[in-house]
Order: structure tokens, then sequence, then C-alpha cells
């Protein structure tokens, strides 16, 4: 079975997300607005164990955090992907390192750069044409990051949460 | 905000359920295959606080059990709705009682019937047709229920997870 790793902003960021994602994210109807903590993945029900109890302990060693929203970026060329991108990272790359360790321990391919998808697939002409009309936006968005989710995939695509785990209210910030 | 609880069964229930839904149900892309604990309700922040004290509590009093789906019923004529129905309704009736509590007590105007939705919004004839066809299959799946969630509706009509409240392993079977 597929798993996933991330995190849903508040409301007011996924309804601003969203108005963008309607249009220009073919996967608007199969997962919320997200910032990806860790890529798709396969797990067996014995692997699943070990992972929840691997990420209950890294929930206990995280404390909650803001994350900020302050303009449009985009991985092109590397791909067609428009997202707002986070003031200060460090946070988020923190916890995806804590995450991505033993029984959950993958090679990755890129660099981890946490990132809220407002649209991708897109053809290098709407790119263009969608990054031109939004880089000269500004955004003034927060939330508070205060838990992460694991979830699964069905066959349609669409994912559905598997458990929710709390970032730890009483850990000292790092 | 409007907020639902819900408990997602497993994948194969969820993609089974997704055949119908797919076809017969509006609300396929807002919302994952559900047993709805208890329908959207308004609550502001002081209250989201409370009602998730409420929640952990309700959680930890309670042990995860097994649902079994074997047939296909109908609400019709009180609406046209079509679901895979409950063979021990007890378990989810218990939470829901223990759920609508407290901050979370509201007024309901039907008696509580634990279901999982296949298809709804259907016209007379259309839910005849459906309805007609599924009444005679049989089916024989379960699913363990180990947690509910806390739901929140964005202003798409989707909903998002806010939170999992994980049932008591080591609660003794009521």
């Amino acid at each position: 079975m597929k798993y996933g790793i991330a995190v849903f902003p508040e409301k007011k960021v996924q309804d601003i997300a969203n108005s963008y994602r309607k249009r220009y994210d073919p996967h608007y109807s199969l997962i919320p607005p997200h910032i990806t903590l860790k890529q798709a993945f396969e797990m067996d029900d014995d692997q699943l164990s070990r992972a929840i109890v691997h990420l209950d302990q890294v929930a206990q060693q995280t404390s909650p955090f803001e994350a900020r929203f302050t303009k449009v970026s985009t991985f092109h060329p590397t791909n067609n992907v428009i997202f707002l991108s986070i003031a200060d990272p460090a946070p988020f790359k923190s916890l995806h390192e804590k995450i991505n360790q033993g029984c959950l321990q993958h090679e990755e391919s890129y660099d981890f750069i946490p990132h809220l998808t407002i649209g991708q697939s897109l053809s290098d002409d709407e790119l263009h044409d969608v990054y031109g009309s939004l880089r000269m936006s500004t955004f003034d968005l927060s939330t508070r990051v205060d838990c992460f989710h694991l979830l699964y995939q069905l066959e349609n695509g669409s994912w559905t949460i598997y458990q929710s785990f709390l970032l730890n209210q009483d850990q000292v910030q790092e």
C-alpha cells in the first residue's frame, strides 16, 4: 500500500491555495492543499507498525512552529510546479530529516524543499503565463504547524488520513 | 468554521465504496468514504479547544472494534441515500453518544444510524434502479476501527483532517 506524510495548513491558507489549484493542479480533488514531508512510498503492515512507533517518537521530539508564505515560486525547469514558498524552511527540513530515518529511510533523488503546490503538470506556456502573473503578487499568509499526518492512497488516486501525529507542546524549541 | 467527526474504513472497503460513489455520490471528490459519527456543526476556536479535550477523553474510554458490512440499504423515503449497512451498529452508537455530550452536545433531528454512504442525491427513479440491482448483492467486508477523525470543511466544500483520535488498545471491551 502506498503511504505519504504531509502537513495540512490552516483553513485560510488552504482556501487561497485551492483558488489556484482548482485551475492549475490536476491533483486538486485527490488531496487537500498540503506541504509534503515525505513523498509516496510503499509499506506492508509490518513496516506500518514500525513506522508508527517511529513517527510517534519524531512527534514527541518536535515542537509546534509557525510557517509563513510570502511569495510564489517554481521548480521550472526541473519540473513545471508552481508553489507558495515557505519563508523559513528550517523547521520543515528538520522534521523531514527526523522522519526520513530508521525504518523510514529512503534514498532521495532531490534535495527536500518544503513547498505548498498550487499548480503542476502545466505546459511550459501555461507555466510562464501563470507564474508571470503570480510572481508579482505578494502574500502574507501564516499557519501554525502542530501536527503531521500519515496518509494512504486509494485505487482512485485520492489520499485518506491514516493517523495524525501531534507535535509536542512541551518540547523546548530547537 | 464547520467541523465534522468521522471514521474512515480500511483501504479495501474504501476502494469498493468508491467504485459506487464515483457514479452515485456527488460528494465523491469532497471526502473519502466514511462513517459519520457527528454531522457538520459550527465551532469557534474556544469551542475547538474544549472539543479536543472532550474527544481525547472519549477516545481514552473506547476500545477499538471491528465493523462488518454485509448488505446495501437505503433511507428512502426519508432521503434518497444508498449505503452499506453495518452488521452490528452498537459500537458506533456508543461512540456517537459519548461524542455528542458536554461541549459537543447538539439536538439531533434523526436517530443515529451508522452507515457508509455509496450514493446520495439520487432521483427516485435512479434510486430504485440502483438499489434494485444492489439489494441482491451480498458483501463480506470488514474493517478495524481504531481511531476517529475531527475534520473541517474548506470553502470548496471538501473536508480536511484536523486531528485523529486513537481509541484505547488497553481499554477493556464494553
